[in-house]
């Protein structure tokens, strides 16, 4: 069965809408950006990079209100120490490998050292770029990918950098989730968005997940244990004896005005996405979410107090759910959309099968 | 119907045995007391307090290990300070209503002053009890309980530390969850306890939860949709306009030994259940979880180093899901317990109907 | 000797200058309101509470942003978990002795429901008043009070309330500071101020303290060894085996418009004037520092987006050289205004003699 | 003048004995290793590297209770979310410069994997340096060098880590520090110890900074105002208009039994210490300390519950002590050792003047 979306095989998750292309880039001026690395020899590479880019790249002088939270912190994400004092972004977000962090980190840290001069900027500003904090997180893929091999490059950053887009994302076996597992089934990269109504005014949720994590006996659709029904015997699992640890990266994006302890507030919530899926933060999980808003402007130079914009806190109950919806049929979007794949020494995850999945939906649904 | 336990109505949460009540109570020394007030004269009455009293009382001089997270904070814990700093707790814990966490509070200060001479305590002990720093914590029944006449006092605290004990606990409309509203059913006071068996021990996790948030439309049993399907046709709900807030307090032991970080762990795995039932942090909640391991002994002096034992981190998958699958059990429970109750201003909450309940997940589940 | 404040004898900290008042009510709006409880019957008190109102008491349905930092969080400051979620206070701010928390913190949150009544304020507004959140800090008086006498009442706190003023600032054996001890002398309120330009326009910083922590020896002023110096030799000292603990509570007022994570910074360098004065976060001891920002104004109820200021983080550094130049002086003042105390059991705690501490200060700095 | 230590000049900080080096290598098994990185082709290098090796390498696979603290966050640590959540190090830390953390990260990574096949160790501890999470500081060197360079490599590494030995440690321009500039005179590197009695027994704390941070006005030793003393009359000053930033980090090792919340506590602490000396946490400086103990031994695979010790809370204050007073001494050690240097654009910044030290401190000191 081909792969597809969630929403492509009749299940819905939540009560929001979703924006046009149900994903982080129906935020207004979020673009992706994916590099997949795969090969054979001269040593097995199933891994790449995602490159979250705010702002359509401006967000180099035009930084971004953010908050983080850890709700299990076995994992990476560079740049958190800046990002809790501050409260803002001032770089594009990346997700890779847990072996490439760094690589990446130093990538986007070079990125506008050697890309300024295309840029029509005041000396003073490009200053600042001589010592970026970039974000970046990671997932661990060493079952399917040769991991010791370090395989990610500058390059590869720079290309992801340079292809970032907005539209369609796509899903599964891409980027930095080339080489994920979730919930013993082949995982990546998937997806989602909600729109938000909030006085008057319409405002867009996105997220973003690289998926790598969970048991399957906890996998969960829309509440029905799929994952307890599928069980063991039809389909095969990935493992003798399961890695331990993966984990699960979340990046929510909005262009509600919120600011950074709002962020904070929205990457929380991811946790309830998650929780509803089947994760359980187990103990070698970095479960790590990041949200921003671009709905404020913050220049890396200003000569005046700052105007800012904030939702109040009382009207944030709606972002609240659509964080959790998106961040829900994101990871199940991973998991639709991933296929089947074999990678370092021979070992396999099967994909999801779908048939299944709808059977098991009706058998629940009625 | 009358009103029961969740697995009495042949509901089953999770796949961990439970302990032998069901309860927080499972945990060997640990007792739970509750003081309900229902008056109607000279004002109206709905509320109380519930106190859990770990090592059978002797948390006042041998402390226990105790960590916290505030999933949403929008409410009260005192002594939280103290617990990120110290890592114990070294009083009994107390739930009751917002307005009376203060009274509830110097209660439990002045317990030890005035109870000490009862027991056989060096002076240097006692002298430490002229500066305690409980942890109280509270949700708002302001909706059927008249709030601003602060019905509780130092005696009923006194009364409810006295009739303290292990054994079944009492739930629903009683002690601090007398009041409380749960996804806009009559809510309250919930138990569940789990067994974990980990490196040839067995051990116990109990969750005890006062439970006062959420949206009908949210609330799920096991995955089903059953506040969507109740609805608002056949079940009457509380309010016109709901009030703002509402919170869910999660107070979780164990006797497994666990540091203060692992504490906070079991903490945040609170969320998980949560979100498994439907909670989404709304915006003016206080959902607040606390967590403390008696499975070490702090003797408020030592001469020595301390000599303290510790799950290895990558054995604490089990008691996470304890964790999760308690909390769930344990806010259902409290809502299967609850009966319906008219209150201030002639105010009703309704108890969830548990025919109702039954045929629905009898429809989903074949 | 007079008691007096540092600048009078010719002692002055850091370089920036001070508001009209050398006080936190140099900051615009901010008051400060004191009851001193000192009787020998039927038992021993020398203990008080001090309120910090902001907004002249708009702080009700006008919130400001705030934030706070527990250096040593052995100490109670209710209120935190709501802080740090929804980055306001809603109430004013208390001090008081380590037992009166409860009561003090029962009574603000009774103050608007028993006199709303006076104010003209939509019922919406009023009903939020029901399940208020108030910030009360303490530290441990048990030397010199009969702390398990529970001096402080209701009536008390009203009364604090009432007599809020702006203006100087008693400083000393006052308010919530009556017995308290810093650095083995008499201790108790101290108050300080700094004006700060930034980007053109002129704000203040205004510092509260009450302090009751330290060791002599460490005693720094201005840099100089003052406690090194007076030693034991010539001044008395308050005990033979000095209590366990000792706390400070800060709380930093500024006009200038801060966000959340902005007062937390400025919370933080509260650190930096308690380390110079010679603070050290002993184990027992509450250091919990609260900053507010009154440059915005958070109506209670908005229908709209909220338009608030900030200022750019880049520049931020001059407040928190406010923040810490005037935290020590506030602690120093405290020192220097209080007078010798006798109280409970015959103990004694000595002024700083400062016809001393001038000829060492001459000593040192020629 | 000779660049020295500072009590080779006659002055001393603190009470506390110092261990025999008076570096953090007198705590047992920690080795430290420094790169050196200066060349003027192809482009000017002013960097380097240093690592700190807890337990002489076989921190990879018996770890070390360990936590942190951000005074201000506006700086690189990565490893955190991992050491928060876990309560552990399981690798060698290192510090460097800005825009090499990535490169230094996973050179860290690597070298298990390339080197493992010297040990013999189970494969089933070898596989879990599969995805390791290395801690990696920085500080700006972009003054002095060619930050945008990118100089440090995983040679570099792997050669610090393979020279890491106990005893003497350099001090100034050296590994990471080589470059660094702090309160306007030159730093680096700085190292200093304190031997702590603490029931009957003898542990050793020990502190590496690495200096990078401040203004010279608020330059104190010992508290006399010697950056105020010196001004910009006498000596030059390195810049016209200094950058933005500057940032300290301190490693603080312990051979005393600390839990990691402990840790944290002791990490605080270097924050008395860099206030003694003059910082302030400076908007854009990363002010971020990290603290392990070697007192108990975590090995990477239990079958049992681990057996651990503590020293009681209330045994901890000279430890806190010892934590002030060597970070102090560390950083006014990198002051003394560091040599003025000339780097990139010709910048030079200068060694602060010892005879002239030693003049005002005799001047204050009579």
């Amino acid at each position: 069965m081909t792969r597809t979306r969630l929403r492509d095989l009749g299940i819905t998750i939540g009560n929001l809408p979703t924006g046009q292309y149900n994903a982080i880039t129906d935020v207004p001026g979020v673009q992706v950006g994916q590099i997949t690395i795969i090969a054979d020899e001269p040593c097995c590479a199933r891994t790449g990079v995602t490159v979250i880019v705010p702002r359509a790249g401006d967000i180099w002088f035009d930084h971004a209100f953010a908050g983080f939270f850890n709700f299990n912190g076995c994992g990476e994400m560079t740049g958190q120490p800046w990002i809790a004092e501050s409260g803002v972004i001032h770089t594009p977000i990346a997700i890779t490998n847990t072996n490439s962090v760094g690589a990446v980190r130093d990538a986007i840290a070079a990125y506008p050292l050697e890309r300024s001069n295309q840029l029509d900027i005041a000396p003073s500003i490009s200053a600042s770029w001589q010592g970026s904090l970039p974000v970046v997180a990671e997932t661990w893929d060493g079952w399917l990918n040769d991991i010791g091999a370090f395989h990610v490059t500058k390059e590869h950053v720079f290309e992801a950098l340079a292809q970032a887009q907005s539209g369609p994302v796509a899903e599964g076996n891409v980027g930095g989730g080339t080489g994920m597992i979730c919930h013993e089934f082949k995982g990546g990269i998937g997806t989602s968005s909600r729109l938000v109504r909030c006085q008057g005014e319409q405002y867009t949720v996105g997220v973003l997940v690289q998926t790598n994590y969970g048991d399957r006996r906890l996998l969960r659709v829309d509440g029905v244990p799929v994952g307890r029904e599928i069980g063991y015997d039809s389909v095969d699992h990935p493992w003798e004896k399961p890695p331990k640890g993966g984990s699960i990266i979340v990046i929510i994006a909005t262009d509600a005005p919120m600011l950074p302890m709002q962020c904070e507030r929205l990457a929380k919530r991811a946790t309830i996405g998650l929780a509803r899926v089947g994760g359980m933060g187990n103990n070698g999980s970095g479960d790590i979410f990041l949200a921003f808003s671009t709905g404020n402007h913050l220049p890396i130079q200003s000569q005046h107090k700052l105007d800012v914009q904030m939702i109040p806190n009382d009207h944030c109950d709606l972002f609240f759910e659509a964080t959790a919806e998106a961040t829900e049929e994101a990871i199940l979007n991973a998991l639709t959309a991933a296929e089947t794949m074999t990678g370092w020494q021979d070992h396999t995850a099967y994909a999801l099968p779908l048939d299944t999945l709808q059977q098991i939906m009706s058998k629940y649904r009625l």
